[in-house]
């Protein structure tokens, strides 16, 4: 803040007050430049004052009474790349003379490298993750849809503490942890950037999991998130019934050493985009450079996400960003591989860099299981 | 638009361009004053074609590839109340010399009332609502979690065709269709505009079902709303093990009354304002003055809400609005009450207006199930 001349900003968007304040009870945090921060609260206060730890909270009814407790200000940080537009015309009206300046890209930097704190959440999810992917063959069976299947595995993670929504920074894209696709929908496309949208319930929600039944001999793809206290894993593992056609058993191991030689390499300190074009040629040297990360013209540009409080954030591996992947980062890493009217195949863990080392939180067999 | 005197109209936001357009692949509707609409797509235009019966639908990667086919405007449409500020600057700047009008307002007044089609989607997840209902007491037993319950509610109610998610039109706060509460966790006031919150999952999901076990002889409310092709319906009942007590019962009988009897004036054309504060004159009238709605100071200020493709939508019966219920309106109406430590009950239908009558949609059995 100091570096961008800002005399203080306001975090209205709760995914990044939580992570400054501890709650996500109704609120907007203000951080002045020379002062503690201010955590105003419309609901529910008592609640907000057990969760955070920040020493001064406000109830307030109307954006006017959050103003009497601030200075005047010239330049003023608002979070612009979330907040609606009339809502921060109405804002910065009643601010008055001031410039604005986007603030999201500074919690983003900070969100890029987790605390240890972090860290202990998302193993949390990650053991979730674990005992969930651990039910999948006693829930398998010929004949079920994809979203019963996925159904069952909510229905198994959520009692363990799985909070069922998992977050994204966009006005447009929900996640969701249903994921399912097995044979051909594995090879649908849609709206996501996603090598595979699958075919979904109806136009209204037309990614993940489907009524189509799962049938012996073909790949089952289960890419199923896990969010704990606010806190995401995400990984992705085979699964068949009968037995897994040898094409997706190759594109797997294909998809399983793309994973580890980048992970390697980035441990060398290559950038995000070295990363991501060492891994296309890899793709192509073993003979998947139409099928990698999509089927020709529906391949998307990236190979790994950061992960947190929100499923896709900072730091990226993908064709156009320059950073190295640091200490502290985790990311969610998944090569896959799409055959167009057969299905896809894919391997994704969490993974965390420390200690000039990576360790995957998701560490579940990662063998293709036949049931 | 006309009557806006605007030449044209973007809408990005998906719920409304999936109103206007029939589908939600990522995509950009822009609709002249003049002329036929443009559904500009991102991704995929293949399965767009074959979603969308607009006959115009053009592949996109850029905006500045949308102003090609576009000709100049004076007045232009956009929403600004949910596109994010920066993306709205870009766009205008791209756009150029223009006025910028927020267009929201007429999709908003649009999905007012609902079409026979509209309707024939929320039948069926009506449909979807009363077969998980019924379920509901084979699911329930003694000591098992809220979340257990509701993540059993949802396995069964997926493969039916529930997408679910709830949709919303906010920047913060996120609908979701495991609201279960037993006992005391009904009187726990969240961030949530509404009587009861309940106690979540962790700050990070401070609303909703928790792990609290479910007891003997205490209420249990079960608000569990259903998305069917994006159109949803809302419903609540109330359950017990063993038996529920006087309390409940009396201030259950309360809402039942309230909720028929603001329907009957509903239909005389009384303003929304006074079908609310005539719903909060029978609360007093009743002896429920200080519970109806929420306990006290934490009551809430509305009484039902419109539905449809977002969870909350035009009409509300609320403490402000001035217009009647109009025939083709569909509402969730929803009164609750709440008793501090204690608990909470209510009941909550999803009611249509049409030929001068209403019709619960949701025609589950209105009596406390007591198993």
């Amino acid at each position: 803040m100091e570096k961008a001349s800002l005399d203080g900003a306001f975090f209205h968007y709760k995914i990044d007050f939580y992570y400054l304040s501890g709650t996500m009870q109704d609120a907007l945090l203000f951080v002045p430049i020379d002062d503690e921060p201010i955590l105003f609260v419309r609901r529910e206060i008592t609640r907000a004052r057990r969760e955070s730890p920040l020493a001064r909270l406000i109830p307030y009814r109307s954006a006017k009474e959050i103003l009497q407790h601030i200075k005047p200000m010239k330049r003023v940080g608002m979070q612009l790349d979330v907040i609606p537009y009339s809502d921060a015309v109405k804002f910065k009206e009643l601010i008055g003379n001031a410039d604005f300046v986007d603030v999201s890209p500074l919690t983003k930097e900070l969100r890029k490298v987790k605390s240890p704190f972090e860290i202990t959440l998302m193993k949390k999810a990650a053991d979730i993750s674990k005992k969930v992917y651990r039910k999948v063959p006693e829930f398998l069976r010929e004949g079920m849809s994809e979203i019963e299947l996925a159904g069952l595995m909510e229905a198994y993670a959520k009692p363990l503490g799985h909070e069922g929504l998992l977050r994204v920074r966009s006005l447009n894209w929900e996640a969701y942890t249903w994921h399912i696709l097995s044979g051909r929908t594995g090879s649908i496309v849609s709206q996501s950037d996603s090598p595979m949208g699958g075919l979904g319930l109806s136009p209204a929600f037309p990614v993940g999991a489907s009524l189509k039944k799962i049938r012996k001999n073909e790949p089952i793809l289960i890419d199923f998130g896990i969010c704990y206290h606010g806190y995401q894993v995400d990984e992705t593992r085979m699964f068949a019934i009968g037995s897994m056609p040898d094409l997706f058993v190759k594109a797997y191991n294909a998809c399983r050493d793309i994973h580890y030689r980048v992970l390697d390499k980035a441990l060398e300190g290559a950038t995000s985009k070295e990363l991501f074009q060492y891994s296309v040629e890899l793709a192509r040297s073993m003979g998947y450079g139409d099928h990698y990360l999509g089927y020709k013209k529906h391949q998307v540009r990236f190979l790994a996400h950061g992960i947190g409080i929100e499923i896709a954030e900072f730091p990226f591996i993908t064709a156009n960003h320059t950073y190295p992947i640091e200490e502290g980062a985790v990311i969610a890493i998944e090569p896959k591989m799409v055959f167009p009217g057969k299905g896809a195949c894919g391997i994704e863990n969490t993974v965390l860099f420390e200690h000039g080392k990576y360790k995957v939180l998701t560490s579940i067999d990662e063998n293709i299981i036949v049931v």
